[in-house]
């Protein structure tokens, strides 16, 4: 008898009919015997509602109280859940952060997991109910509701699988498994069978969507096996995340992936010497600004372009960060893109192989796509490009690295 | 500088409109210079959509995990008001049941406050922050989430304002006081400057659905005044509702009450015998099924009716028990009327004037209503008569009683 978490998301809860069906998949799994924590997220559609009820009274609400407002969505949708568990035979319990509890830290709306006492479900599971946890909350020391970022139930999930040690924590999602692209974006996506936690880190990190980094993180660091498949769809196989193994060793390139999620800012002028870097960065970080690539050009007048990109919905704080800065250090101001786009090539192969990012500027050059940032690291490319040429460039990509003529080189898939 | 429990009824805080509005009333009353504490209930509308939800997925839905899904409707009402009234330049920090705690019984559904811990409001009042608690919702010994009962959020305005001694309890409604008998029934109605705490309790138990009656209960009980008054006009004086004092002697009577909202159950041929009553009440009690009134038909063959009322939503619960019990007890069967219509006269002034019954029943006897059930206390009449005649009844009761000609003897109105 295994002890398994289930994670099962906005879209999987949405609706009462939706529930009703995520109810019978979780009784027929306790009929088959295994010990089942469950997490839920809000209903879709339902934590957009609550931040635009906040939205409306004020531009940028207090970050305490938003935290009250949006974590009634997943209280309402574990209720719910274990209503139905109950309706139809299947004894359930919710429980609530503050009631575990899951404790974090005191960062409001991006709080981080702390430690989980997991009294409450044993006592639970022992007393043979299914435990519904409501996802994408914590309690900080002063007893307060805090919240741990979008998308952050999956993170709870794999935080409860490893506290309670669980033999797997599977990942139910609208999607069936993870794909070497956006399906929706590059028709020829496959579906990937396996992948490395950092190959998903990367993938999860550069915009594909299916799971939130910070989760396949804790996902590593605590050997849970991921499991990523459809709510829709039991009978379909997902696919499957953990460390790295003998069968992934070809593989060259695992997928690419497209963000549309980026801002860049640019600080011109600034003067050239020592410390400046930090001076700009420090305050950021502070801000609990997430900077992911930093370009400085090479100095000629004593001057040099410091150019950042952040996510989009850190950009209005960044910029009012880096703006009163330019002034400090003298600089000769600030430029901003809000939407850029940033094109990845993913895949544990390039440790050992050259050439992925020659191939992948070619291919760039041959759809006369301009490429105004790069980075790379072990495992994957990444550029930043005009947005309105994203899609295009993870076409390209994606057929040149993973293309149906490219299946020899390919990743293992369904 | 006083400090004041302020209480916002579901139409109060039934758009964002409406919150704006109350949180500009708020900050006005604080920097008027008075310490506050205000006690929301959900918006208008959302805890009935919840309750529906529970509904579609189950016919009896699970007490403990129905009390997890409607307790967030106060929870989103308390922190909208927090990040307006932020938003606005008064600082507040909203409070739930389980952060401070409001400790209850474990009764869902329908527990009742055992005691309430003050700690953090005083530490956010010392702070100068408006404190914002959600209503209707505690914490049972389990650290399970609980409710008070549809309409509690008043029970908790009143047990802060006792708990927190705080020199008055408003009650803001969208009824500008309590008023003689309901304006929408009685075109002759007037608003009441002010009730005694006796005669409240008797026009809340009784149906006048301005304030709950165990908010009034626990108003005498611990001496809070309370004032009810109307969120939509300030300006309007509400009605002040405390202990009885010199100016209300000479009143007769001071409210007629209608309750549409009864059902009546009879058992029929119960052999009459020492213990029957028990045996009947003490399951229903047991359920924590409130029974109104009792009849009990004088005994003829050795066997009685036992007629009594209970609140429509216990009904079914209640029918469940009596037909179960029908059988143990060897009664003929049950008889029930889903809806009955309860009437009554309410005054203090009846404790030293006889008549007011008489006078009642002719009043209904000229109008040809059929009286179903008398029940009297020191300061009330109630009758139950078929529900279409309920409107009649009350009516002609008012008109009678406190109709413009009887203004002489009529209490003191606004």
């Amino acid at each position: 008898m295994a002890l398994v978490v289930k994670k099962f998301g906005g879209t999987s809860v949405g609706s009462i009919e939706r529930i009703k069906k995520v109810a019978d998949h979780v009784a027929r799994a306790r009929a088959a015997g295994d010990d089942l924590v469950v997490v839920v997220s809000a209903m879709a559609g339902e934590t957009n509602r609550l931040f635009g009820l906040a939205g409306e009274l004020c531009e940028v609400p207090d970050a305490r109280e938003t935290d009250v407002l949006v974590a009634t969505g997943e209280q309402v949708s574990a209720a719910l859940l274990s209503i139905r568990l109950g309706a139809i035979g299947c004894p359930a319990v919710s429980l609530l952060a503050h009631q575990l509890p899951v404790r974090t830290d005191p960062h409001h709306g991006r709080a981080r997991i702390t430690g989980i006492e997991c009294r409450r479900v044993h006592e639970a599971l022992r007393d043979h109910r299914v435990v519904v946890i409501a996802g994408y909350q914590g309690m900080n020391e002063r007893g307060d509701v805090t919240t741990l970022g979008r998308g952050a139930s999956d993170l709870t999930a794999v935080a409860m699988a490893a506290a309670l040690k669980a033999s797997a924590c599977e990942i139910f999602t609208d999607v069936d498994g993870v794909y070497t692209a956006d399906p929706n974006i590059c028709p020829h996506a496959r579906k990937l069978k396996r992948i490395s936690y950092d190959e998903m880190l990367e993938m999860a990190g550069l915009g594909a969507k299916v799971l939130q980094l910070r989760s396949v993180e804790l996902a590593r660091r605590f050997n849970v096996p991921l499991i990523v498949r459809s709510s829709f769809n039991e009978e379909l196989e997902g696919t499957w995340v953990g460390h790295e193994d003998r069968t992934m060793e070809n593989i060259l390139v695992s997928g690419v992936t497209l963000d549309q999620n980026q801002s860049k800012l640019t600080i011109a002028g600034v003067e050239d010497r020592p410390g400046l870097a930090a001076r700009i960065f420090g305050p950021i970080a502070d801000a609990g600004i997430v900077v992911d690539m930093i370009i400085q050009n090479a100095s000629a007048d004593g001057r040099t372009d410091m150019t950042f990109t952040v996510g989009r919905p850190d950009l209005r704080r960044a910029l009012e960060i880096v703006r009163a800065l330019s002034d400090e250090i003298g600089a000769r101001g600030v430029r901003h893109e809000e939407q850029v786009a940033k094109v990845s090539v993913v895949g544990i192969g390039m440790r050992s192989h050259a050439g992925v990012a020659a191939k992948m500027f070619k291919v760039l050059a041959d759809e006369r796509v301009n490429i105004e940032m790069i980075a790379t690291s072990e495992i994957k490319v990444s550029v930043v490009v005009n947005s309105k040429y994203g899609e295009l460039a993870m076409r390209a990509l994606h057929d040149a690295f993973l293309g149906e003529e490219q299946n020899n080189a390919g990743p293992e898939t369904l």
